[in-house]
């Protein structure tokens, strides 16, 4: 259940609100937006008898949530979310008016590698560098990152490039890790139901990035989001980064219309993955502007300086020269829509 | 086999290889290029020894071809095909410079309905007008189109808005009467794979818009296509209607990965339906967007004056303001993306 | 919209309410079981007043209809539906207790071949032969079957063994054809949406097999069968024969929890295709015993005396020895689960 | 690589080959069948010359591997593997001659209700008795289970009934509960590719019970269990239980193919799940008998004496008499194709 509070509501107001549903053993999440703060109601197994708030001081309204999910939506939100990655002024944002471009390899394979690469991402303007120090891999003879040697380096990316450092938690001790190294915490589509790392990346104080499963329904993905959300964490940013189906020409099918769809419900920012999403660097640059095109808040783009050495996913990694080409063509489509304001 | 002639080669050259194709049972198919002409061979159950034509006069090389089509690739007809519908030299095209605009209702379902929304399809600049006089449905008690009578009235509006009119066929009789009234024959993706009925189209003299089947691969679609071309008929345009997945959020899930796929090996130009992609209207305008920006050379998109009382398809149906916002989005796209010419 | 009439209504009443449809501009469609008469209402696009009917004399109740389909449905006729091909007393049954195996090759390729192979279907028990005259295939190159002079063989394999024929027609036209030399006709599973041919064969005398296509859902294929029923053809038998997904192991996804799903709401038998379900010699036995398992009233299963010269399907037909021995097993599950009738 | 030692072969012989391989930085898996040793070799990212090899004393054969998987598959282990749950004589096994049954209710929810059901289980000849104390749950708002308590419940039902409990663990801290109050660890679908639980898992000394993911690709089920081999652990059981498609009569599609797909490469057992597997308690009964036909080792069931107040999974939990008439049914299949030694 979502409690509504009238405009002119007063602190006192809320807190009395939350008071009663504390009473009643359950767990209140206050909200408040520019114009009105909205209470949800969680820890409750069954329908709540709204007749119980429906005349405390300051309610506007009571509304009956039947999805699995409330922190997440619109009505419990209103205003779409801003992820802020960093404490600066100047940090870098997903959701808001900047396309947020978060590049790089994979894997993390060397310092001179990551090194490399970090300038080719710094130069085209992205703000984040993406690359795995953990990485969750089908066979268990594949390599399976540098582990935290990885984050080391990663750590040194930040500071010579001014890059944030974007990059994958598989376990709740590697989420130690990576706060201790990077700036966002990716969760992987294979762990996107993985429910105790969610609860841990919802006690983080870093933003979270969380990817749809493979075989993940739009509400799954939502109530997974739910998840992070109820445990705190208000800094989440949402990932497509296509789904199985029976197509052979692509390793995924990237499902685009997720955008729209949870533009019309949620308030949380998400972007698109067009290099997992198509498994073919050849064509992660047209999905690149298909992404933009539809609406996303960024792109999360795979580029190696020489993919046909790559320790993993070469053959979905741009050149340095086919990013740069996306980049500019991902550019121009999203400053063509600036004066519609789509989406 | 494809047989790939000299630059130079001249006409008895491509007729003496085509004698001997013709001498050993099987089908030839030439097709000049502006710098070559390529000569496929068909009609083999098994491998052809490509020794027979290595020292013909003027072969420059022999090609072997491991995939269940051929007509249909580049290494067959290396430039582009642009479909022109129609006769006249200012001609309406799909494939070539312009982005073309298929829009119209779901069916035709009076004169008043299909000129009003004729009026609202001409004003945007689109230049082809789309509605079912005969409507494949689920149910046999759903309103099925029509027919005839419904196809007279769409040859009023050619005439009334010099639109061309792109319209259905289930089976070989509705061929025939679509060569009547119409410009552009379309199958529907319930027949990708109706084989009589695609052999029918490739004996027409009007341009074939063919849907990609539901569960169709790429592979199945290209060669669905290839029965069309095989019977003579090479003005072909694919289309990209979504495909059936797990997903809920919408009807179909579009798989824009096609068109680059398409594009790296074959000649044929492809366009986007978001209509039936999505299956939703909130969501089409996003989806056609990301159509034009993955490259498309068009898109089919259904609008109705009254989607709240269509007979069919209504709730993906655009109102007119929203149709005509979705064509002024598109054709952002589409100019700012022209000098990267992507694609 | 289905009117119940009570157990002691007159055949008088029956016509009353038929009557009162028919004014109304519907069809009537009337379906005597043992025990009481259901009328079902077609033809209407829109809700019908139920109280047009609750006073006619002998009407027990009204239901109203939500889904897409009514006559295929235990509402309409709460007896299960026992499909004889032929007309003599002891012509095989569909749908009773006699499990129903349906065998041969995927084509029709000479008249040795098909003797050979009926020789084999005609030892093991079965009472139906099926081969393809007409064959619907991906590539417009591949064999597409013997036409009319594989019907004609087929025919005489008939009056040879004293097998019933069951075999595909893909439009109109060969209805025609399968009438005049088969016994059962087939609509393949890349036909279940082809409403013409629907329509036709439900104007055959002949029963029909209607095989589920690769995508389709559980209502769409009820509402093909509905397409067939409609026209006043009751003689048809259903077909499981794999749906499309992700895997990879096999052609298809046999998806055996249809038989259960059908038999709660349909009187319609149902059977069983583990040769098209898998793709994969080495395991049709295995899913032809859960076919019977799961409660299918048959089973369609290939075989080749030479399945490595097959013209098609080779790589999933049984050779004779591995047939037989499958024969053996479904029997005797078959026989094993007669004592507690399950399904 | 696979090095396969000849029948006489030493233990020295073995010995000197395992010698090899730790010295080129490499780890050796030595098994002995009753005929024969093989050495798998993991560790390598590339190819390993397997001249190093064929000269070494005892060794017979090299086989290079390109699958991800090598010690899952029969050239590895080339006979069945019979998981024995228990340290005791007469403990009940899960690959071998007898039908492994696995019942219970989805979660431990008291002790009354975990004891009013273990007696069902008990008395129905199951040897197996499973229930969850952690459930991964969609919803962050839904039952979660009892944790710790729910599992010292379950360790009461074993002494109390003799059953052998499986039970859930979601991360590496659970899989120490588990390990102390029960007999085998079940990885969820969920946790399939949870790559370092699968590594906490596969160096337990209780056997493990690996669920197929909902779109884990045949491979990836072999590679999900490799990890868990290569840790050590050899006592594997798989199940299959459903994949996501697109069909909408129930919760998943069971890909019974996958039993006879993987007796054809590995040694592993396996079971199906037909209550998640279809999601629909009246279709539970008739997916358990097509699993045993299929020739799958065992069943894992769902029961519940009151599934209409179940805290999860009611809708597919069987009742009481329900269960009893599903487990005389499965009997009866497996009884009959006894003789004829299927699968």
């Amino acid at each position: 259940m979502l409690i509504v509070m009238k405009h002119d509501a007063s602190a006192e107001d809320v807190a009395g609100v939350v008071h009663v549903i504390e009473e009643m053993g359950y767990t209140a999440h206050a909200v408040a937006s520019s114009n009105r703060t909205a209470i949800g109601i969680t820890g409750n197994q069954t329908a709540i008898d709204s007749s119980r708030f429906a005349y405390l001081s300051g309610v506007a309204e009571t509304i009956r949530v039947t999805k699995p999910y409330k922190l997440t939506t619109l009505d419990f939100h209103p205003e779409k979310t801003i992820v802020r990655v960093g404490e600066e002024t100047n940090a870098p944002t997903i959701g808001g008016e900047e396309l947020a471009i978060i590049a790089g390899p994979c894997a993390v394979e060397s310092h001179a590698q990551a090194f490399a690469i970090a300038a080719v991402v710094k130069r085209s303007g992205a703000r984040f560098f993406r690359a795995g120090a953990y990485k969750p891999r089908t066979s268990p003879y594949a390599f399976q990152g540098m582990g935290e040697e990885g984050l080391r380096i990663l750590a040194e990316v930040r500071e010579a490039f001014d890059l944030k450092i974007v990059t994958e938690a598989m376990n709740e001790v590697q989420v130690d890790l990576v706060e201790r190294y990077g700036d966002m915490i990716q969760i992987g589509a294979r762990n996107m139901q993985n429910f105790p790392l969610l609860r841990r990346a919802g006690r983080s104080h870093l933003p979270v990035l969380l990817k749809r499963g493979m075989a993940a329904t739009f509400d799954e993905l939502l109530s997974s989001a739910e998840y992070i959300l109820a445990e705190g964490n208000q800094n989440l940013v949402l990932c497509e980064r296509g789904i199985r189906t029976f197509t052979q020409h692509t390793r995924n099918t990237l499902d685009l219309a997720v955008v729209p769809a949870l533009r019309r419900i949620s308030h949380l920012p998400i972007i698109v993955d067009p290099s997992h999403g198509t498994g073919k660097s050849y064509m992660v640059a047209a999905l690149a502007r298909a992404g933009v095109a539809v609406g996303a808040d960024g792109l999360m783009i795979e580029v190696h300086d020489h993919p046909d050495h790559a320790l993993s996913d070469g053959s979905q990694s741009l050149t340095v020269p086919d990013y740069e080409r996306a980049i500019t063509e991902v550019r121009l489509i999203h400053e063509a829509l600036m004066p519609v304001a789509v989406a």
